[in-house]
């Protein structure tokens, strides 16, 4: 197998509302990812795409081939991937595969989502479509209700009183708003939030308010890939990634034995850190699939930064902020940053690369000297894809 | 790069409505598929499954989660391919790379599809949203007007007349229909039809009449990929997967110059011939996308079995019979086995693989001493894939 590299990234603003089509957001990500490695759309050789709602939200299926041929990619191979949320973390993963084999050189990989055009009634049910539609959601069980059902158990599990749990959700969010502020690209980038706010928001499924849950989003995300010598023409700053992780889970009611611990997410990133040779301890910066706060805690164990029942602890300690032991979703995550569902993975990736590469200190959230990251995402509750990724020759 | 075998096939009725989910159905195909191969569950590395509109027919999403821990492959990786018609047939090419590269041995790869789960005026519209949604479906282009308009260009361009060119198309569908009748999966199994039926049946989209249109129907297929060692152990008769292409198009209006030639297909054939060194005159087995009757000799003309302008001469003479030059659709094609849309490239992978060993002779439809195949598959007007299959060691 071969090295694989980011050579190029992009990512476009996330909004409530973009005027763009999907395929307009993905053009716009990807012109940006490969102008940043100077690699025109004759030099790619093959497109992955990660994309959930595009029939739903815009009447078009098969969007992957409209885009390569918009971006001039003419006849390239171009495949779309649905994982929930982790759609575009499965593109990552595929588009890795097919450099690392030898049988591309470079290609293009992204996600792209209008996560608002269902209104909230509908969204509702569409997004409900990520989970089992044949018991669960029939029983009335949609992703609040599941990720409310989870801390319940979480603190009853581990011993963790509700109110300190709702102290801990609540710095979860605190924090995601806080860098999220530091991102341009951020929904809420002009918004900070205290936790009297959080927890004393409207309740949305308790114990979860308004301010645990992250908002749907428009938006896209793009990287170019390239073998190692390929990498070397075009970047003096690669990321490799070194590590590629997936699993899957049944019903949330077939996973009883194991909750709250998410063991789809613990085999996934023991394949992604085996794969690296690295474990968590390793880890310099972490973008996490907060699509509830209670999300966060549980996927910081389920990484293996913390014991079960102590990840509320990280936040609490302010482990997880620039200068903690592992910062995890200084992206401002998908709770202010935005989470455009079949993108999310991609602009994960996006932000994870950037750090590598010592980007962003103009914006203030740099984590200096990252040089090994982590990127999680959880598709619904069946679909997890993990990724490490390296800086440096 | 390792050699890839097919090691097990598995394929349910096709129907026009299905009492069962596409997770039961596609559960069905693939337990087949692992019995033929005396394969467990715990045996499967991965699963990569084809699937279009599950959240519009049944409402859910991300389905290969849930048939992996429904088959009792716990937590495996699960990926799904959406490419309109393609999506089962980029699935195998996908599965094949994984297998190729060395990273997994065995594998499980399939499509399923509730295809008539939606009423016929609903499917027209959601059908269409594999073709350009922004600007050729919001000026009233449906598939049957999309391969209409081929067959007026077909015939403009050749100079083939309008009556000659009726009669070929009735002929393409009289002939799936003969050999759809000895394939016990096949919707129409019970349906012989005539030339003077198709000519002169109700108009559809002028020139098209209802028996030059393939059906929709429920159904799916799948089958167990492995490496040349695994494959050793598991089956006296493999299949190899020798060739792979791949290819997108934009929208059809900007397809003009190079219409009623599908480019799409003959890149996508191209790169599957030059992968296994081979050429159209090597190939004694074709399944190709007969989505319409006008849609066949298009594509026997793209893969290289006739010159531009004379395919329909092969159906005139027999040729795509078996004992023909080049039998085509032996299983009945998409006209008369049916065209469960994500699990089609999977169907008409299975069926090349069955033919390759010989297996379907007492169907009375076996073409002897065939031992190269080729699978086309041609998803919306935006993705192509192509697949070289060959018997033996």
């Amino acid at each position: 197998m071969r090295k694989v590299a980011v050579v190029g990234t992009g990512h476009t603003d996330f909004a409530a509302e973009s005027p763009k089509t999907e395929i307009e957001m993905f053009c716009e990500a990807a012109t940006e990812a490969m102008a940043e490695c100077e690699t025109g759309p004759e030099k790619i050789q093959a497109l992955y795409c990660g994309n959930v709602f595009g029939d739903f939200a815009e009447g078009q299926g098969m969007i992957q081939s409209y885009i390569a041929n918009e971006l001039g990619m003419h006849n390239i191979p171009a495949t779309r991937f649905e994982g929930a949320c982790a759609s575009a973390t499965l593109a990552i993963r595929d588009a890795f595969m097919w450099v690392a084999s030898g049988f591309y050189d470079i290609v293009l990989v992204g996600g792209t989502e209008k996560a608002t055009a269902m209104s909230t009634p509908l969204a509702t049910r569409t997004f409900a479509m990520g989970t089992d539609a044949k018991y669960e959601f029939a029983a009335g069980l949609t992703f609040p209700g599941f990720f409310a059902l989870l801390a319940h158990l979480y603190a009853h599990t581990y011993g963790v009183s509700m109110e300190r749990l709702r102290e801990q959700m609540s710095l979860v969010s605190v924090q995601s708003h806080f860098y999220g502020t530091k991102n341009p690209h951020a929904q809420f980038k002009h918004k900070e939030i205290t936790v009297d706010q959080v927890s004393n928001g409207f309740m949305v499924a308790s114990p979860l308010r308004l301010l645990d849950c992250c908002p749907f989003s428009d938006g896209a995300a793009a990287l170019v890939l390239a073998s190692e010598d390929v990498a070397k023409k075009l970047t003096a700053k690669p990321v490799f990634i070194t590590g590629s992780g997936q699993a899957s889970s049944p019903r949330l009611s077939a996973q009883a034995p194991y909750l709250p611990r998410l063991r789809a997410r613990e085999i996934s990133a023991k394949q992604a850190y085996d794969m690296a040779g690295i474990g968590p301890a390793d880890i310099d910066i972490c973008e996490l699939h907060d699509c509830f706060s209670i999300a966060s805690i549980i996927a910081a164990e389920n990484l293996g930064f913390a014991e079960n029942g102590t990840a509320g602890q990280l936040w609490e300690k302010g482990e997880t902020k620039i200068g903690g032991k592992i910062p995890i979703n200084i992206s401002g995550g998908l709770k202010a940053k935005g989470h455009p569902i079949g993108a999310t993975g991609a602009s994960q990736t996006c932000e994870i690369v950037r750090q590598l590469r010592g980007d962003l200190v103009d914006s203030g959230r740099q984590v200096n000297g990252a040089k090994t990251g982590l990127v999680d995402t959880l598709g619904g509750d069946g679909t997890i894809a993990n990724l490490v990724l390296q800086a440096g020759w």
